[in-house]
């Protein structure tokens, strides 16, 4: 892996992934995923699934393919396979794709996190149709659940990657893509830009990585920290939940599920008024979202999280009937 | 129901209705299956599956949403659930659509016919989402599954139809869209066009309507040679199925699915070879396709589907072992 | 030149002349021209200029770029030198075309009538940027400018021909591609479709090219006539014209440009009430258009202008005073 | 004025004024010129005029259309009258816009300065066609032309303005959009992004703006240094030009056009082998681009200039003869 393009942000980097895939295979359509999140300028958010971002950019969306993330068909249904079916099929609709470009953790789609097996799976379906795959790393990369790179568990590896937002380590505008000199296409300044290369974000996060990567400490205790916050949301879903909270996501990355945004938004609103800020995902805002800094101390971890238990509390003693969420691909449509 | 628009050939009948649909909704995106066909003009090739006639354009296709046809996610998913699971999830990254294009029974997909239950569930999904339901009955309805409409058994009401083929009773170009007067947003000559009005085509029209559907003694005569064809393509599958052949379609609008479209191919020429001239449909041209008219006499069907048995009975002694085909979504991707 | 795609209707065969330029160039990009008009399929119609039809589409018209027609920049000015150096320019934003498609007189934009050098200029255009010559004939060609092809006049040798409209000779939907055999990329089928070859049609053209063109008799009645219609269209200009009106076209497709479009909607009125109908064309309908049969009689001829006469007179009569028409390009814009 | 959209880079700047504009006027159209460049993000680079890249996108570019700028048709044209016409024209085929984008001095271009005149005129067809006019001043804003703005000298007022490059003061990754408050119709949040508030970038914004503009010394200072830019580049030309050079651009935004792009690469060359870097722009890199900084000394600009002067001697030296350009739009193309 090497990098070709630097870039001051997470869109600018996703517009050169899908741009330098289209090049190599000389193919149109990126299949990308329900509840994905890749940016705001036009081409990445054709790659984009939510609605309002779309709605907003007033013009037509083209040259991508949507298919379902993992769990979206139900659990016991692997959708790389559909999505493979998909590809096989001459007339199924869906063009060949120069690239697949997938979160392993979707952030702004409500922390799911895809698992081991299916980014597996779904490796194999790039490299049976002969397809580029993207991760785009920029929210679930540098770390954020455990490892450097979010794919390193799944043993994967991606063609091109995406990194932003924190890595720099300084909190500069600062992306990166990454792929292997083998799918370079681009001579010097192909895909150029004024801020292309921040030398101060280059710097800081040259220290960052000397500092945080020389050995596997700082690894370590991100997941140390991460098991930390997946006991105590376990607990706090095991107390309060009675079917409306469920947990997501991995390492530093997760969640918890309510059974709708307006649960969610009470429960970021309380926190709130008891100093906390934290935000929500999801398709309706559902997931209040664990996202606090790697470097966080565990004191401040733990009272950030106290500060949410005694939100969700709060929120809970107020409810009165919730109902429970439909069980949607096993039954016939008898409610719609 | 009226007609408003009419035209030579069923692809402008279909770029016509969808036009109509994004007038009066205001949205772009219309929704569209696997393994759907509705003609090669661009508008209508945008809603078309076939990869050979797609990448044949030249040009980027718009407008329009995928979504998996009836029994493509395997037997026991209801594909209108993961639809409206689509729908209503505003980061799925299928916009709104203005409707949702269908065909009851596919012909160039293959044969594939939707139940009844599926068809009453896609009618309360469009109805839901408060989208048009288009039923694109070019090449199944005029009495080919049975009643004039191929709707009609379902008990659903599309907002818009198609009709063409031999709807002139006599081989003239011939196309209309039929919807309600309270959807017309079309002033007169609003979308016209040299052939809008094939006049002698006006003339057999009425003719074949007065002829055939005075009574329903027509409607009964399809009915029962399409009986007659079930029972013989199940026979005809029974003895020399073993796993390679099933039977697929309604009324006049049947075939036979066979594992790959080589055994497809080679069954449509040995049945040239004895004189009968027979199509085949489907992703890889793998269902022999049984499309005679419906004013055909008894003797000449079954002297018809008696020359295809000799020709499957001569292909499958010639056939020592197929595979077996896979499950595709209960398992995990092992092989690929 | 040879025939390779037949339909039912002029616009699926300029989606046919479109589609194979692409195949066979490899481009995306067709050149089209201000106030042409090529049909309303979602294809045809990003070729069409005219906003009350684009605007229709409900979804975006891509793939065209636009240039402007012979004497759009003023007398003075050769347009195909604009275009040419838009496509020598690497920077001018206009892509590289597959195919730039012409109407040699503009039906529907207004009777606008290319001249001879400037038609050859275009193909010398085409020829210099390795792009295709499509001429849209379904308007003028089958005798309409006095010889069977619009483009003989010129000399020039398009790479493809649509033609359709009177084809058939009888009324008939019929509409052919035509296209030399080494451009030919498609197999049989290729873009086919169910009424492609209309057999009435072909026995009733063959029959019309028969009768009509065995010898030249017919194309010089048809130029007789048409050099009527100039010498009593100049006549009526000269004599009602007083700034407002100017002739236009060729042969037997001419008509009256009138200073705005309420005049020439009150001459088409005042005609129907003479017992005349007869259309009006371009952008704001100002141009009375003379497009009577081919066949008619020469009293009938004589009548039919005597009335539109008697119609311009009447109108004429009522106007008071009517703005002079601004020169666009060689001044300021002071009055916007 | 206000500021409601920051960022990191001009090309997220350049597509959130072209979505605002959209979501303001409910159009998608926005109009482009020719040889303009807006950046290389999706959105933007549909409005970029460069073939390079806009062809390495691989994926369609849509929503606009593209105009002459200024000069383009020919020195006594005003090409705002042409789009004028094209705006008029309801059969033109360029869809009513939402806006108009344009830079005042186009850089990557060729260093093409628009006249006061004409900008005055574009901003008044804006104005007719209920388009908003979008000035990009990435490139020639921040004093680049003498003062802040590169639009002030015209007198004009764009409803939305970007600004970026050397905004920071500090070489930090720094853009915004300005527009006036009752054209925003966002939220907050709206378009929003990682690095969309810069804050060190705020603060070396601030600085700089708190210190070169608390008076007009800065202003003044560059204007002087373009008049002395300017004579001695006219002194070059007059002398080494002979029809092959000529200059171009406004205060230190200039350039020395030549005949083609061979001779403006050697130049470039020979000034780097003296000590020197100098950038080349427009379509065939034919343009040495005189863009040093606006803090640069008097004795560094002298310096420099006189490098590049000898560069250029040492180029014509070794000329022999070089062909004359031609009138493109006053002779007929006997030349194609």
């Amino acid at each position: 892996m090497w990098v070709q393009f630097t870039g001051p942000t997470g869109t600018n980097a996703v517009e050169a992934a899908m741009k330098l895939a289209r090049n190599i295979k000389g193919r149109e359509n990126i299949v990308t995923f329900t509840n994905g999140f890749h940016g705001v300028t036009l081409g990445a958010l054709a790659a984009t699934g939510n609605s309002h971002h779309r709605g907003a950019a007033g013009v037509a969306l083209g040259g991508t393919s949507r298919a379902p993330y993992e769990g979206y068909l139900g659990e016991d249904i692997d959708t790389t396979a559909y999505l493979d079916k998909l590809l096989c099929d001459s007339s199924s609709g869906v063009d060949k794709p120069a690239a697949i470009i997938v979160e392993t953790v979707q952030g702004e789609g409500g922390i799911n996190a895809a698992s081991i097996e299916w980014l597996q799976n779904l490796q194999a379906t790039c490299h049976k149709h002969d397809a580029l795959l993207i991760v785009d790393d920029i929210q679930a990369g540098c770390s954020r659940t455990g490892r450097f790179f979010s794919f390193e568990e799944a043993g994967i590896k991606p063609d091109i990657v995406t990194l932003s937002k924190s890595l720099s380590g300084y909190g500069l505008p600062f992306a990166v893509v990454l792929f292997s000199p083998e799918l370079d296409r681009w001579k010097p300044g192909e895909h150029n830009g004024t801020f292309r290369g921040n030398n101060l974000a280059f710097v800081t996060a040259k220290a960052a990585i000397d500092h945080y990567w020389s050995d596997d400490s700082f690894s370590r205790e991100v997941q140390r920290k991460g098991r930390y916050i997946s006991r105590r949301l376990e607990k706090i879903v095991a107390k309060h939940g009675e079917g409306q909270f469920t947990t997501r996501g991995r390492g530093m990355f997760q969640g918890i599920n309510c059974i709708n945004g307006k649960i969610a938004g009470e429960i970021s609103q309380k926190a709130f008024q008891r100093g906390l800020m934290i935000e929500t995902s999801g398709a309706d805002d559902h997931v209040v979202k664990f996202l606090c800094p790697l470097t966080i101390s565990d004191l401040n971890l733990k009272k950030g999280i106290d500060i949410v238990e005694a939100a969700i509390g709060e929120v809970c003693a107020r409810q009165d009937s919730i109902p429970q969420e439909m069980d949607f691909f096993k039954a016939t449509q008898a409610t719609v």
